[in-house]
């Protein structure tokens, strides 16, 4: 089967981009073939370029590709940003307002007014957003962002919860993999035999940005869900894998087999869509007491699987649970992966660049 | 000087028991005198019938004492458990009831009603106990008891908030380290880039134990506290030292630097007993955003005392806040010899037993 | 295509025998009919008998088999071991005796004078072994052993160079992976931080195993090759990947990149025989500076392929190199299959009992 | 007592300065007095300049000191230097030709003719070489080096051998800590789970070092000792320890137990000069089969004593054994500080700068 869209990946040789070049390399739908990053590696073939630190080895049709500056350009249907939000605002606009449409994962426009905030499985319709945004730029481009990654996999495990019973609280601990902080990671004086309880910003938008994702949209705009989220976030010694220990109050109190009920049968709006990377379940409850655990759980649905387990009543809240996601798959390319199948199936990006 | 009092170490082989042989190596009142163990070790020279495995060396005078079998005899003051709760129950009854002290690390007695369970700069007073506990063995012998590991780290972190404003609600996600699951600790494959969301009984010891910590003295028993504490705890990559993300609900609301002025000025009723393992400050606070943590902070005060950080608002509660002390010195070993140096300095262990 | 032999797994629930049930979970000439464990398994469904530790998902067909007792059967036309070497003696040859051919993980039969010790690519024809075999155990049976995992890893290394310069002395130091201690590995308190430097008996298995692997085929035994191998063995903190340092002198001196050469062009004789397993380069050089790496190449070649880098002069002997293998795959149950589908190929086992 | 040099520390701030600053905070005859770090540290207080991270807590004398820049100034009796190799050349030097006598860490000025290599149990004696450096500077200072860590660490391993025995070939694998590597080490993503076959420079100085050390004074400079040494060196997951795997060759072949008795007798010659830092012992042996071990070994004699254990016959050399060292301690800082001893002990530096 013929590929139908030509597509770039801005920040190819970073920890995500790579992730980009890796999930793409046989996807049945996108075809890479613009790889972008900064001005150093420009006009080096991209194995050169990259220090590539996947488990997974390097794609063969990256050998055939050069990296190229990240500047807007014809024959591009689509692009993923790997980009650090450091550097990802303006290149970002820049291809949007080129008419190039943009999936991010960097936190620059997440809360902007018309840009979605997008966790296909739960908030499709927030992708009306984009009219208005097109608008906004005059341009045939826009901007769609994938959460932060924490926020991701907690709000995937909330959302059954939030559509049956009523979300109100949530205390969060989050546990988070070396990954998560971009390749090289942190030194590793600093992290063997270690913890460091802090990630720069990360708690700020664990406790916002599903306030957006579950939020109503209205007209032009999305109305915060009201909730009150706590975080606390941990980087630990672990590759992959972000486990978090989550405390709920709901606005019905459920019995425990209804919470894992819940769960277990939850069918996401846009299961009927075959998107590629939707995974046959995108959450997963274990009954097991020590799982799941980082190592043996992450790479369920080929990444894209969360699961959760231990399901406890809690002496102040009403429940607590564990749940597990990876990071650089569910919480950031896979994801954004994802919501570019969404758009595609929807009709919201144009293969108008045809592949020969 | 000398020392006056002749103790044993009961487990003197295992995690917790290497400890106590290490940190009474130099102690200025207690002299190790039996160190005794499970009967396959018996007979034979503490060295070789002991797998060391801490960082510090084996105390020489360890090659002068033979394990002897755990069993009751004449000629020691003292008696410190690092027994398991497996064997600790009859054991620990057994030197009790034929007249010698213990103080003990498993869980097996903490709760019964006449038992004290001691964190000294918290509840000194609940050694009263020990005369109704002395009538029901008669004996001269009784059984003290020291907290969970974690139990101990939370309880002194609340300690000044309790005496301050009131504590109700208490949410705790722990990061405990290998050496708290005993030696050797898990195995490597299921710890190596992992996490283990469990730790069998964990959570209950730190749901139930503050509450008798903290409870009031009525008589012949302790009237627990009413509060709530949820628990969920997690095996971490970390050789020494608990971290603990703890979120709580104070009767009265505080400002932030009132929190830490509690903390920094916290001055136990114990502290004019001179005390030989009584750190200088037994809490400290920092300001530094990702400390405390657990590689540098959790030799303070020679393992004993705590340090928090990380004093924020909390969404769902009304702070939150991160806690750290090593689990096998200030949540074991050192807690204990501390409980035997308060006895001590309270007259309730006799040096009866002259050493020459 | 229908698979056309039916094979059994001994010690199915262990480290190696996990790695046998996810290799074959889709070969294409091997069907696991058969799980056998030792007898506290018995009876249970697999996944519950099981503790799975692999990162890839246990395979579905594993809930379709109940473990079985390691006792000979009808209806298999080969086992796989992965038992233990304490108990792998008498049931191998249970097994062989009975009629089923056997290719065994353990070292007990290794160096027993008509028991092949094979790396396909090195010593196919030393399968001859196998008739004078059948004729002592008076049966269709046999047993074929696959040597040690860092003496497989070692081996391939060495093949080309013996075949092309000769080899007169080896000096290897090993930094071999946690998972070839088999689950659960070291206790964790032993291994974090730390480098334990010593493998019972490992020292002597790459010492005498290559000198049989290279040995000349003599009338119904193996000459073994003389040349002088020293080895220096480590258990260092990685999941899976054996490391190897190795130093060696050579019977003619060839140049740097004669030596690469060999490896690079390195074809061996079964090429041709189209076996499943076989990769398409069983030995790779690189010349990145800091390769071969455990964490990134180890899975090359699905496990199979071994990588050589860092040939530079030696200054005692003639050049070192370093080496990197997959000890549970290439250095066990992926060698065994490839063992498996050259007796196959070469007819040495029937497919006497038919799939339905 | 009154301590009776000021010293400074060049490098302060760094990995080894760091370790010159807690070890110096108590020394009986060294002050610190200045400690100097690069540009930007520059009129801070210590502790905000410095990012601490040892597991010892920063010493008190520390905050009443404030970074200075990296210039010669008066009122210094000694500098320890910590400084990289990039910009010790020059600072060195122009401490040196100020007057001021440097030991320094760095490579850059090991091997010039007539700088001393000094391991001060093995060629204490290569000293006077200072003389004919004075002249050459035409000032009072001069440069008195330390060897690479590995190679202190190595070379006091092979001075009993060499005395006793001779010594012609040596074969090392080298398995060193992030430590090595100066703070924060390697990034935790590529050395979780992973070993990283080579460190830049490393084998070099291995393979020439000792030759200096080993070698004779001749007049103005040293003839370096004719022997073969063969390195591989691996960055591995471990704090601080560097852990070797040696061969060696040697003129005579002693039996196992000469062996043994050349190190467990080992007195240098220095033994009588009561210098603090040396100690009891510089070389212990262990018949422990799995040791000596990084975690547990690494701190016996306050980080300066070496262990050796698992002596064999090696076929290919005469002798293989496992050799282990605290790298910051005994392979850098405090070897160097007990260089200084040793010059302070030999009146070859003044005490001009009366401590008030």
């Amino acid at each position: 089967m013929k590929r139908q869209y030509r597509v770039g990946i801005l920040g190819a040789t970073g920890a995500v981009g790579q992730r980009f070049v890796s999930l793409l390399a046989r996807h049945p739908w996108f075809e890479p073939v613009s790889l972008m990053a900064s001005g150093k590696s420009k006009g080096k073939p991209y194995p050169e370029a990259c220090l590539w630190h996947l488990d997974d080895p390097i794609p063969e049709y990256c050998s055939r590709l050069t990296v190229e500056a990240c500047l807007p350009a014809e024959g591009l249907d689509l692009v993923f940003s790997g980009l650090d939000a450091g550097v990802a605002g303006s290149i970002e606009t820049d291809f949007a307002s080129f008419g190039t449409p943009v999936i991010s994962n960097a936190r620059t426009h997440r809360l902007v007014k018309d840009v979605p905030l997008i966790v296909p499985e739960i908030n499709s319709e927030h992708l009306s957003l984009i009219e208005s945004q097109k608008k906004r730029l005059n341009s045939e481009g826009f901007i769609v962002t994938n959460p932060n990654c924490s926020t991701i996999i907690l709000s995937l495990a909330l959302a059954p919860l939030q559509a049956k019973f009523g979300l109100e609280d949530v205390v969060v601990t989050t546990l988070q993999a070396l990954s998560g902080a971009g390749y090289p990671g942190p030194g590793a004086m600093d992290i063997l035999d270690n913890i460091i309880p802090y990630i720069p910003g990360e708690e700020e938008k664990i406790q916002t940005e599903p306030l957006k994702i579950f939020g109503t949209l209205s007209g032009n705009s999305i109305v915060p869900k009201r909730m009150n989220i706590s975080a606390r976030c941990h980087r630990v010694q672990v590759t992959d894998g972000h486990l978090l220990s989550v405390s709920v109050r709901l606005k019905q109190r459920p019995k425990p087999e209804e919470m894992i009920a819940a769960w277990q049968d939850y069918t996401p709006g846009i299961a009927g869509l075959q998107l590629p990377s939707l995974p046959s379940r995108s959450i997963r409850y274990t009954c097991v007491d020590n799982r799941p655990q980082p190592r043996l759980d992450r790479d369920s649905g080929n990444g894209m699987t969360i699961w959760i387990g231990r399901l406890r009543s809690c002496n102040v809240l009403d429940y607590h649970f564990s749940v597990l996601g990876h990071n650089t798959i569910r919480g950031a390319a896979g994801g954004s992966i994802l919501v570019a199948e969404l758009l595609a199936a929807r009709n919201l990006i144009a293969g108008r660049c045809p592949l020969e």
